[in-house]
């Protein structure tokens, strides 16, 4: 996807944020948001994948602040409460004993709400009672793009590239109904701390690497995934996948740069940016598949 | 008020929004936008005066634009919407007979939530029963900061800094008791378009210069009033203010900038920002009286 004109403010408007979470020292959140003014005055442009643009600005932020993971107690946050509520998701997704078509499409369905909430800024709000009221309602609304009946062939040798913290324990169901039903799973997250974005520590702690067959990372802490940085076994596990799953907007922002295929965006579109370069509204729940000819 | 670190990213939000009022063209707003990259680079850094900051993104964005005034038909819906809901607002004002000192009061009330209408982005919502009822529910809630009693021996000469279209109407019912209390009044609106602000158009269109004694502009387009652009009888007047009177988080950033005095700001804490630096919080209706030492 190319830059938007509506991403450098609110690249901006980020750098910012993950400034003050980083520190209470005003000259050196001025001193980090200058820093973005420069990364855009020398990168933005017509035409440029906007992960390009969010990867510099967003690494430059980082080092400026001389921070390796600004946003690390909120994924520890958003880990927690969402490993709470897990069990509240599950038994939408098993209630009435479905089949294991339905199984799925509502596991991806609990795991595009997993998009959605930002466990991180939500905090301490999502009591599970809250949190089951919301997603109650939008797991009853449903996905509004919904492919999923079309992916259930493709499950053989899956590759999964996650987004957050938190949604990545909602992405387990998805991990379970397709080990169910046989597949392999390569699951890919970012090889090093950016944003809230789920890296190996996060597997680790959440025994999420016994639920998949093999981990692999995207080579650095580009936002999505730069394939400069990446290894050549994440090139190959592409190349070689019966079908890719991209969670969230960063990974279709990047991914979409590419025809991979067949391909599966999993995410719900937060920003208008996003849904527009899909043809969508803001707000929807998406499993859209293509690039499956 | 200095430049927050919070005025880029929202700086930089509004440019492409204007942009997008004034045209289509994905590759002007890019243009637009790159522009006002350009301008935060050469301008933005700690201990900045946020006014120079802003009004030189915006003069920057309407002359790439080449547009003169993308918010005018915003202006004109504004003015006209708020012109059908003044009744209204009178009526509250002076419902009971109040004496002149209440009248005052519930006047510069009245302006205040004015200035937190944005007529131009609500828009064709405000239909007169909707603002029926979120003024009566901010006019019962009052003035979060009001200093309006320790005004009311300093009416004789008033200089008044209008902010928006639409909430310049409401000011007319400021004008009017000041008047009826025996008082002069020196209007004064920009030299020429900027954002929403009131211009002389504004003034002749509804007979507003009627209603006062004289009218003075700021000399230019500059956000709030810029000092250097100012025209000396415009400073004599300040000079020899028995009371200056200024409308917005706009006049409010620049002519905090001097010691005018005694200067009183009426206005609705509409950013963290401006809010901050008056040591309140965002969503205040403030009338305060400073410098009359």
């Amino acid at each position: 996807m190319k830059i938007d004109a509506r991403c450098p403010h609110c690249l901006l408007s980020r750098v910012h944020y993950e400034a003050g979470l980083s520190t209470d020292d005003e000259q050196l959140i001025h001193k980090t948001v200058m820093a973005g003014v420069d990364v855009l005055k020398n990168t933005y442009k017509p035409g440029i994948p906007a992960g390009l643009v969010s990867t510099a600005i967003h690494r430059k932020a980082y080092a400026v602040l001389n921070d390796p993971d600004p946003y690390l107690e909120l994924k520890q946050l958003s880990n927690k409460v969402a490993n709470e509520v897990l069990p509240i998701a599950k038994n939408r997704i098993y209630e009435g004993e479905p089949e294991d078509g339905e199984i799925f499409r509502r596991a991806v369905l609990a795991s595009v709400i997993g998009n959605y909430f930002d466990f991180g800024v939500m905090g301490f709000d999502v009591a599970p009672d809250v949190f089951d009221e919301t997603f109650t309602e939008l797991f009853k609304r449903g996905l509004d793009v919904d492919d999923t009946s079309k992916m259930l062939g493709m499950l053989d040798n899956v590759v999964y590239v996650a987004d957050n913290c938190g949604e990545i324990l909602l992405d387990t169901l998805v991990f379970e109904i397709i080990k169910k039903m046989g597949g392999n799973i390569t699951l890919v997250v970012r090889g090093a701390p950016i944003l809230t974005d789920v890296t190996i520590d996060d597997v680790h702690e959440f025994g999420i690497d016994k639920k998949v067959d093999r981990v692999l990372t995207t080579g650095s802490d580009a936002i999505g995934v730069c394939f400069d940085d990446a290894p050549a076994e994440l090139m190959d596990a592409f190349d070689n996948a019966s079908l890719i799953i991209s969670k969230g907007m960063a990974n279709y922002e990047t991914l979409s740069e590419r025809n991979f295929g067949p391909i599966a965006y999993l995410l719900r579109t937060k920003c208008e940016s996003v849904a527009e370069d899909m043809g969508l509204k803001v707000g929807y729940s998406v499993a859209r598949l293509v690039n499956c000819d």
